[in-house]
């Protein structure tokens, strides 16, 4: 099987605006165009757009304005990995054969209608996502003692390292205490504690072995993928101090490309919540179960930002279908050496990971310089 | 790269219903598991649902009601040929090794949101779809001569065919005169050239070479793919006598398979309105140019049932995100040897024709025993 690598990348600051998706999307392609050398129009074989608009045909209508005629071309929805199925998708193409390059754009409004879990009546009425966060929330309490105090560093510490990144929602720090002080929305859950939807943008380049040396010097393998779906409904994750799809996927990521959490330099979480980050670091076997909540003390008293460089979503934004974009293009900046402010130094692997819908589904993706 | 063959395929009667897209999507998923030997949910690594549908998260939560926890999870949408590229994107998921088996499932409802092209203001308010087949109809009727009469002859032909598919929308047939006289919609078009959206689901499994045998002792591999995509608004295509993304695509995938027109058993093309077959006949090198007429007069004079078996999106209804996947069960039959009442005898290399949007993009399939 013929590598697959990342190419280059291009980003649209996250924020609220009045554009539409198609323009969004555009703004986070024009990058790309203007930063790569040799890349032509008519490179692109395959175009997917990740997106939960509702807007039909948006891989060919983003195509035609970009100048592209693509011979795959069509949308990838999974709620909030949309953005890491549509890359391992276009790995997919790439990998087999179908494409030599692959743009995959992702983008969306922050009234996006992937908000809300519609079918998910598995916790009653309480469809938003903040409820299912606050269920792990108290079985992680109840089971490791986990405190309010541990999970607002998570939000500390996302918001530090977002102030770094310019494409980040959030221009301002919050520090611990006005953290700990936001106004509560569930019993151990507060404002402060959740990503926010937003408008976004992201996009990335990928190509295969054969070519990807005309369009960079530096390419970014993705040596590891893994990806599991429970279920849709919240009621396939026995003991809801874990997220069993984190465990499994990224079990198949770390066996695809023998690597183990060890090798790991630089990572990109899904911290839809504070809570989330702690539970993941233990998923995805950074720390041994428990010892998550000492783990992003740690990361905030030593302002380590091996853990989510960019702000995360907590410091970033959520805008749902770029999000699995915008971790990727994280981790393939820190492996380049080109993420300024935020480099982790001598980064090699790098690893991301993006969940949906009450951690009912995950993708884990390992990248290598 | 390993193959991929078809090892099983599920449909539900095309129809107008109170269903929802979840319920018509099971509809087609019972038939697999109730009639492939050795399958068990457990078998499946990927499921992929191909919709226009608004619904979020379709592939996980038709997934859970299937008892199917798959790795690879998600939407994909293309407008009209949504399926095929869902079959594509499952073959691309096998052939590098990402899955081992894969289930796609379309289905549409009869109000679908993908029937009006908004964002095409290219024909001015002209945004259903007859009006770009109207000017299909006009150039080719120009160029070469073709009469309302030549058109009428693929309805009926579609029609008769539609009437050995218990699956078909249309159960009565309907002769040359009653198409003839039936209601014109634009100047060159009446009701019966048109296909009609309906209710309709269909799903198909695919499995590698190495793993297909523990479900089928006839399985039939996909040998030859096409796929180009012009645009989204209809002014790329220059000679509106011919639709440039079907010569693209057929010459990819007959260059893969290593085939040729003559070569072709059997095939199911495109027929979204009646002249669109005329066309599509000669842009896949059936017939030359200007002969498309003379070649469907001929299939209605001898009842020769080689293209569009099924009897066609005419005959059959159009249910967007499963009209390709049905396409392709048709052709999966009739090279299994199991179309009944529909079989061309001795088939052995079937195409599928699959496209959207006035021809702005298309995908063949070549399908071989």
């Amino acid at each position: 099987m013929r590598r697959v690598g990342i190419a280059s990348s291009g980003l649209a600051e996250f924020s609220k605006s009045d554009s539409t998706i198609e323009s969004l999307m555009l703004s986070s392609v024009k990058p790309i165009f203007d930063g790569t050398s040799n890349l032509s129009q008519d490179d692109i074989d395959a175009v997917l757009t990740s997106t939960n608009s509702d807007s039909k045909y948006l891989s060919n209508v983003v195509s035609e304005l970009s100048g592209i005629s693509p011979k795959v071309s069509h949308s990838v929805e999974s709620l909030c990995n949309s953005g890491t199925n549509g890359i391992v998708s276009a790995y997919s193409y790439i990998a087999s054969g179908l494409a030599d390059v692959a743009l995959v754009i992702g983008a969306e409004k922050s009234n996006s209608p992937g908000l809300v879990l519609e079918w998910d009546v598995s916790r009653g009425q309480y469809k938003h996502p903040i409820y299912w966060a606050s269920m792990f929330a108290s079985a992680h309490m109840r089971k490791f003692g986990t405190t309010m105090e541990d999970i607002a560093y998570v939000s500390a510490q996302n918001h530090n390292n977002a102030a770094d990144n310019p494409f980040a929602y959030f221009k301002k720090m919050f520090s611990l205490d006005e953290i700990m002080q936001s106004k509560h929305l569930t019993d151990n859950l507060r404002l402060l504690d959740c990503s926010m939807p937003c408008d976004g943008a992201a996009s990335i380049l990928l190509a295969s072995e054969d070519i990807i040396k005309k369009f960079t010097d530096n390419p970014i393998w993705i040596s590891g993928i893994g990806q599991q779906s429970l279920s849709a409904g919240f009621t396939k994750n026995e003991d809801l101090a874990c997220m069993k799809s984190n465990i499994q996927s990224s079990h198949q990521a770390y066996d695809m490309a023998k690597k183990t959490p060890d090798d790991i330099d630089v990572a990109e979480l899904h911290d839809a919540f504070s809570i989330c980050e702690i539970i993941e670091l233990e998923d995805l076997g950074f720390v041994k179960p428990g010892l998550g909540s000492s783990y992003v003390r740690n990361l905030y008293e030593t302002n380590d930002k091996k853990i989510n460089p960019r702000g995360g979503l907590i410091g970033c934004g959520h805008p749902l279908g770029a999000t699995g974009i915008a971790q990727t293009i994280e981790i393939f900046q820190q492996l380049q050496g080109t993420a300024k402010k935020r480099q982790i130094d001598g980064a090699k692997t790098g690893l991301v990971h993006n969940m949906s819908a009450a951690a009912t589904s995950s993708t884990v993706l390992i990248l290598e310089s």
